[in-house]
C-alpha cells in the first residue's frame, strides 16, 4: 500500500485537505480514467512553468509584465494591494474595480516568521512614486494578520502624497444579522452611512 | 491566465472539491516549493502505475492477488463485501474483522447508467462456490444505492448454502441523539438490543 499513503501524505499538504479528504481524493485519482489524471498532473506541471509573477505588480501571470499592468485601458492612477493572486481574480470578478494591482504575496504573520521584509512591499513603495498616481485601496483580508499588514502600510504610506483607503468592513450582503460575529456587527455600526 | 484557469478545471473535477476550493489549490500549488508540487504529481503518476485490481477481490494493490487474498493468516470463511477499496482500509482501521475482502468498484446506480453488470460481481458468485465459505457480509454504505445494491446481492445470494449478513445500522458512537436524523433513530429503535 505505500504509493497510496504517498499519495495521500502528498494530498495532505494541500491548504484544507484533511486525512478523510486526501483519502477519498487518492482513491478516486486511483480509479478515474488515465486520461482525467494526466489532464489534473499536467495542468499542475504546465501552469508553475508557464506562469511567473508580474516583475511591477507581482501577480502570476503567463505575460510579462502582466495582463493588468499592460492594459493601458485600466485607471492608472488606483493601485489595489492584495495578499495573493487569487484575491486579485475574486476583486476582478466582482466588476467593481477598474485599476492597478500590487500582490503583496502574503502577509506580516510573526508567529510564522513572516515579516515585512519578504513581502513585495519594497517596489509598492517604488510605485508610489508615480506622478499619475492618486489612491491606494489597502485591500487585505479583515484577520488579525491581514489587518496588521494593512496598518503597517498605512503607516509606510503616511508621508507619500497618495490617498490610502481600505475596503470597508461591515454585514455580508444576504447573511442574516443574527449570525452576524461581534465584531463584523461593531464595525457595521460604526461605519453605518447617512441614508437622507 | 489560461494555465491557471486549465488548472482550476482539472482540480473542480475532483470528487467534493467546488470552485472555491480549486481557486484556492490552484494558488497555493503554483506558489509552494517547486519540490511538493513534484511530490503531488509523481505519487498520481506513481500510484496509477503501480497499483491494480486484485484478480480475486478487486482490491487496488501492489502486489498480485493482494494482500489480502494472499494472507494465509486471515479468516479463510469470510468475505466482507464493499463499495471500494477505500471501504476496506476504513474497516481494518476498525480492527473488528480480519477476513477477506470483495471490492465491487461501486454500486448499483441507475440514474447514472451504473447497472449491476458492470460491478465486480460475477467473480464474487465463484468466490461463493468454495467450500471453506461460511459467511458473506455485505457492508455497502447505507446510502439508497448502496442498500439496493445490497438488496440485489442479498436475492442473488438466496440459493447459495453461505450465510449473508450486513452491517448493523444505528446511532453514531459520540453522536448526539438530538442530531440524528429520523431514518437512522427508526433503524436504531427497530433494532435495538436486549440488554438482560
Amino acid at each position: 500500500m505505500k504509493p497510496v499513503e504517498d499519495l495521500i501524505h502528498a494530498l495532505k499538504q494541500l491548504p484544507g485537505i484533511g486525512k478523510k479528504t486526501a483519502q477519498r481524493l487518492a482513491f478516486y485519482l486511483l480509479k478515474c480514467p488515465q486520461e482525467e489524471a494526466d489532464i489534473l498532473t499536467d495542468a499542475i506541471i504546465r501552469a508553475r512553468s508557464e506562469l511567473s509573477p508580474c516583475p511591477v505588480c507581482g501577480f502570476l501571470d503567463a505575460a510579462n509584465p502582466c495582463g493588468f499592468c499592460s492594459d493601458e485601458a485600466r485607471d492608472q492612477t488606483r493601485i489595489c494591494v492584495v495578499e495573493d493572486s487569487l484575491n486579485v481574480l475574486m476583486i476582478e470578478k466582482s466588476g467593481a474595480y477598474r485599476g492597478l494591482y500590487h500582490v503583496l504575496g502574503g502577509v506580516i504573520a510573526p508567529i510564522r516568521g513572516v515579516g515585512p521584509e519578504v513581502l513585495n512591499i519594497e517596489s509598492l513603495m517604488k510605485r508610489t512614486k508615480s506622478n499619475h498616481l492618486q489612491e491606494i485601496i489597502l485591500a487585505t483580508s479583515p484577520t488579525v494578520e491581514g489587518m496588521v499588514t494593512s496598518r503597517y502600510l498605512e503607516k509606510l504610506l503616511e508621508r507619500e502624497s497618495v490617498e490610502v483607503t481600505e475596503l470597508a468592513k461591515g454585514l455580508s450582503i444576504g447573511s442574516d444579522l443574527e449570525f452576524a460575529d461581534e465584531v463584523t456587527l461593531a464595525m457595521a455600526i460604526e461605519g453605518r452611512k447617512k441614508l437622507k
